[in-house]
C-alpha cells in the first residue's frame, strides 16, 4: 500500500522514498511469523528490532559486542516513517549507512527493501551513544569503532 | 541513566524531557521480562510497542478496534527519544495526547513515566493513517473517532 | 473457540482444563497489541512470555532478580495446551503454583484465566534450574528461594 | 551450557539429545538483538517464535498460509527441552519432522542447531489443529497440506 499521497499533512512523508544506492551496507532480515500483527502486515514495532538489529550485526564485523569485552551503547533517539506494508512473505534487506560521527554518538540511517525493490518500504534513524558502563556516561568511542562506522559513512 | 548531557550534537536531546502535565491520558504498562536486552535495561523496540498498545487501548474506549466493523489504521511513522534506561522492576505509566488532528490522520505524543516521576524516561509520537481496509487507501476519520481523539487534545 | 473436542487424536487434550483452585499465587497480565497475530488472536509464543514473566514477578517478591546478587537461572524445559483462543480485548489472570521442587531445579506449574472464567484458557509447565552464573552448572538453590517457592507448593 | 546432567529429576531431560539425521526440513533462523535476555543468552519464549515460524514457512511451499484462501489452524499443545544456551553470535539452523498425522491435526518435531552441530541445543513439538474459520471448529486438513505434510513424516 503506497500511503506516501494520504494528504494528511504530515510533511515528513512527502519527502520521496529513499532509494537503494542512498545505503552502504546491506544485510537480510527473515521475516517471523508473530512480526504480523491483527492487520495481516508486519507490525511497526517490528521495525525496530530488524534496525537494532543492523546496527549490532555491523558492528559485530569488527567490534566484540557479546563478550566481557564488549562495547557498551545505548539508543537516544530512533524513528522510522512507514512506506509501504510489509507483509510475512516479502523477502527484506536491510540498507544501513552512517550519517554522522560524533565523539561518543553514531546517527545511523536505515531503509527496508521489499522484494528487491529500488525504492525503501520504511526508512529511519538510530542514535547510538557509546558509554561507560561502570559510569553509564557518555563515553569517546574506540578508535576501532570509529573506523568501522568510517567504512559506511556518507562523507 | 541521563544521557541528555552527552555533548553529542543530537540537538533533539537538548529540549528538555517532557513532564507528566503535557499529557492528557494516562495508563499503566506491565514490564515483561524478555522485554529487557542483554544490557540489563528495555529494549528500544519495546517501547514502540507501548506506544502502539497505548494508542490501540485509547481507541478502544470508543471504538471498535477488533470487530468485523473494527477501525482500520496504518502507522506512518513514529519515533522516540529516550531519556533515561527503563530497568524490570520500573512501575511504568503511559502518558498520551493528540498532537494534530488531520482529514484521515492524527499524530499523538507519547510519553513513558516511571515510579511516579514527573519527567519522562522516554517521549516520542505517532502517526495514524485511518484507511479503508478494500481499497488500503487513506479515508477521512468517522466523527465518534474525531470526537474522541478530541478529548485529550492539545488545542 | 473450543478445540478440545476436536477429536484429533491428541490425547493430552482430552484432560480436564485446570481450574481456578488447582493454583496458589495469581497475577494479572496486560495484552499488547501485536500478541495478536494474522489469525486476530493472541500467538502462542506469546504465552510463553506470560508464563516467564509470571515465575520472574513471583521470585522477585523475596528474591533480588535483576541486581549484582541476582539469581541465575535458566528453563531447561516447558509446554503449553491452548484450549480456548485468547483476544486483545480479554483481561487475563495468570496462575501460578509450584508442582515439584528438586535440590537445584523446581517444576511449575501455569494457567491463564479470562475474563474471571473459573476454566483456564491455556495451561502448562515450567523447570527452571539455578545455576552457577560463573560455571554455568546447576547449584543448589538457596534456603531463601526454596522457602518462597514452598509457600505455592501443591504438597 | 549442557545442563542434562543436573540430576534435577527431570526425567524428560534424561533422554540423549536430537540428532540432525532425526529430522527431515530444515531451515536457517536468524537471530535478533532482543531475543536475547537479561541472561545474556537467547529466551525460551523465542524458541516458540522459531518453532512456528518454522512451521508455517514449510506449509507456505505448497499452501496459501496469508492470501484470501489461506489455511486456518490453532497451535493445541506445544512444548521444548532446553539443552544447551543460545548466544546471538550462533548461528542457528532448524529442523522439522511430522510425528503423527491425524484427520485434522498434527504433531510436528522440530529442533535447534547451532553452529553446524549434530545435537540439537533445543528440542521440541508443536501440534496444530486445522479449522473451518467461520465456525472455529476442527476441519478435516485439505489434501494437498496431507500430502505435503507427508513429505517428512516419520513413519
Amino acid at each position: 500500500m503506497q500511503i506516501g499521497s494520504s494528504g494528511a499533512g504530515v510533511a515528513a512523508r512527502r519527502r520521496p522514498p529513499a532509494q537503494r544506492t542512498d545505503y552502504r551496507w546491506f544485510r537480510s532480515i527473515e521475516l517471523r511469523w508473530n512480526d504480523v500483527d491483527a492487520f495481516g502486515h508486519v507490525n511497526n514495532a517490528q521495525f525496530y528490532e530488524f534496525f537494532d538489529t543492523t546496527v549490532v550485526r555491523f558492528l559485530s564485523e569488527s567490534c566484540d559486542v557479546t563478550g566481557p569485552e564488549r562495547l557498551s551503547m545505548v539508543v537516544a533517539e530512533n524513528g522510522c516513517r512507514f512506506l509501504r506494508e510489509v507483509l510475512f512473505t516479502d523477502v527484506l534487506e536491510m540498507g544501513l549507512r552512517v550519517e554522522r560521527i560524533g565523539s561518543s554518538s553514531v546517527r545511523y540511517g536505515l531503509a527496508v527493501f521489499a522484494n528487491g525493490a529500488v525504492e525503501a518500504s520504511a526508512q529511519g534513524h538510530f542514535v547510538h551513544v557509546f558509554i561507560d558502563p561502570a559510569r553509564k556516561r557518555p563515553t569517546p568511542m574506540v578508535p576501532q569503532v570509529r573506523a568501522h562506522l568510517s567504512t559506511i559513512s556518507l562523507l
